[in-house]
């Protein structure tokens, strides 16, 4: 990977990543890997009945394939020293079967540290269908390597 | 699923899942199913020069079987009107191939809110592996059915 | 698990689980994982000159799918010592893709052994469809603890 | 498929297939797609404290990959009109991860039926591990085409 | 397996194997055991603007299931020493979801090598669909046991 | 996608892929999605009676992972207008469970076509594992845009 380093990616550097179609088989092989079997994606009976009409895909499913879509975009070179974690997950919309995603990454904070090798980094990341249309959104938190202390 | 309210768990609240060995598989079929091939979890030469010496399970595995796990347990019931997102989620420790975890669970914030039959609740996810130590932690905020308004 | 014992499950209790809509997708995996490539699971085009019209679900998939479904439902808690067999499966009607199965359990024979400490129950599964037509039928043998000798 | 009829199976004939070895992988997927989590398959720290000390595979996964295995060997060839049910599934000892099973199957009864396009035969599967140990056995019924009235 | 040398195969020999419909599930979890997400296979928006209209199966899976397709007809006995590799791999066709392949092999290609008990085949795999047309051809090199050498 | 073009590959060009390590899991989820369980893949008592002693991930896996990495890898831009095909692919050495493979890639062909807009290229795989031993070579031949026909 490309050598990067938090000073490379300044408050508001965006891009977005290749988009996907989340699949039935997307669904099933996650409630079997995940053992999440909630009516509301595994029922289609069920899901007749709310307001969905038709079962969705599970929503950390839509968390997981942005993880991997983002990385797959490689933008982060080999900037990251550690993943911390992750804030303020939301829910927007449903995902359906058929739909297609994408995820568009925003660098909205970042902060050094007190050791000068470190900066911390949030980077939000907006999962949005083929309307584009949000579906779901949250901020990835990045400890990563600062250029000066490497220099 | 058995009804059950917002008033069903008080702050404090708590139970424990059943367990499950994370394994060379999980995290196979993972990496496939969200796209995420970063070396500290393909690639076992890379990892034998790090400190973890070992490949290590993805965290948002870890995350999307703590989320399974917990619906198994089925302790919520039908209490719960949808998932709004999660909080705060951070990796304390890494899950290696063979460990074993488990997901404690405990009320730690509720809320009334405008509408009387709906009510916030925050149910902390801590998982813990087979050493009883934390390897994951984070607050999952549910929208639930008030009783007072369903009575 | 909760403790239960031999004993409270009386002859004529009964108990339905959650319902799961079978896919193309639990299909597909089933045949690799067990290497059951039949053409009327399989191949499309012999299946539109059958009877059948369309590709079937595996009969032992529904069986395996039960014997899960019965699980989450963790009504036996821990009254088990060992699942001892099956008698009595039997296919009643095909299963295509995109139905929803239901298993209806009763406990239709008990019987003390020569130990105090164990007995033997048989409980059927009738798996429905979302018609409420038997698919499937089968009598899963258990041996539990009984309480009088645990007591 | 080669075109077979109940008269070319004798009680009596036998014949075994290819060999497969069960893995941890089979018993992660088999889990997830039968919604089948019980901890005697998933949990090794609670297998260690049990007669098995390990992991051991799904009952049912055995029953699956029998019925596949016997498939690939294509011995009916196209003498089977419909697969009946089974009788007797009887678990006989654990198949850990590593084990390789292979199926022995022998012709044990048949039985003309009313038409005389048709006829039941019952075929025993005997699956044993590489130490030559039965661990399960199984009744599988099958309605075969009968040659008098097929000539 | 039934013994077979080299000898059991002239140049013209062929059959045809079973037939398997190709499924979006094959598709998705190719991608994921291959790392292969080109938008051809993944993206439905993107594959509604190029000349296919809709997404397409990976042409690498098509020469992985003809592979086993083939080795599923047995034809071959335990005649071969070695899969020695693959030429003139040609994708002629795009495969779609519900499209059902079959394999049709021919020997194409025979010689001697130098030592008594070895033999070089061609076997010529054409994988067509349900309407006859070819969709992928490739030739496969099999080192294999001479039955002269072996008498 | 970055736009690149047959002119930016002259032949000599290389560069190599991401490292993956090779699992048990693939091998059985590759055996059941591709129908291929010959026993040098499945079987591990087998095994242990060839001069591999082991099981062996099957030659097709390696070639699909490699398509696969080299995708990762995105070097090609979107200059690629069709995969013509494989040649020349054979298997060198044998890649066991814990094999870690990395994918070299050298352009060694290049070939203008009658078409202005369109170029050959012929792209040597070497996949070698982590003692730097080549385990399967094999040429991918690509249809190409032209820089010159689109500028």
């Amino acid at each position: 990977m490309t050598q990067k380093y938090y000073e490379d990616f300044d408050i508001g550097f965006n891009f977005k990543t290749l988009s996907i179609t989340v699949t039935e088989t997307h669904v099933v092989n996650w409630a079997g890997l995940t053992m999440d079997f909630y009516p509301l994606h595994m029922d289609s009976e069920y899901c007749a009945k709310t307001v969905f009409k038709e079962r969705i895909a599970h929503g950390p499913l839509i968390f997981g394939m942005a993880v991997g879509m983002v990385g797959l975009a490689k933008v982060e070179g080999s900037s990251i020293i550690a993943w911390m974690g992750v804030d303020k997950m939301r829910m927007l919309a449903p995902v359906k079967f058929g739909d297609t995603i994408t995820v568009h990454v925003e660098v909205v904070e970042r902060k050094e540290t007190s050791k000068p090798s470190q900066g911390l980094q949030t980077w939000r990341y907006t999962i949005k269908n083929q309307r584009d249309e949000a579906v779901m959104v949250l901020d990835m938190k990045f400890l990563m390597h600062r250029k000066v202390a490497n220099a």
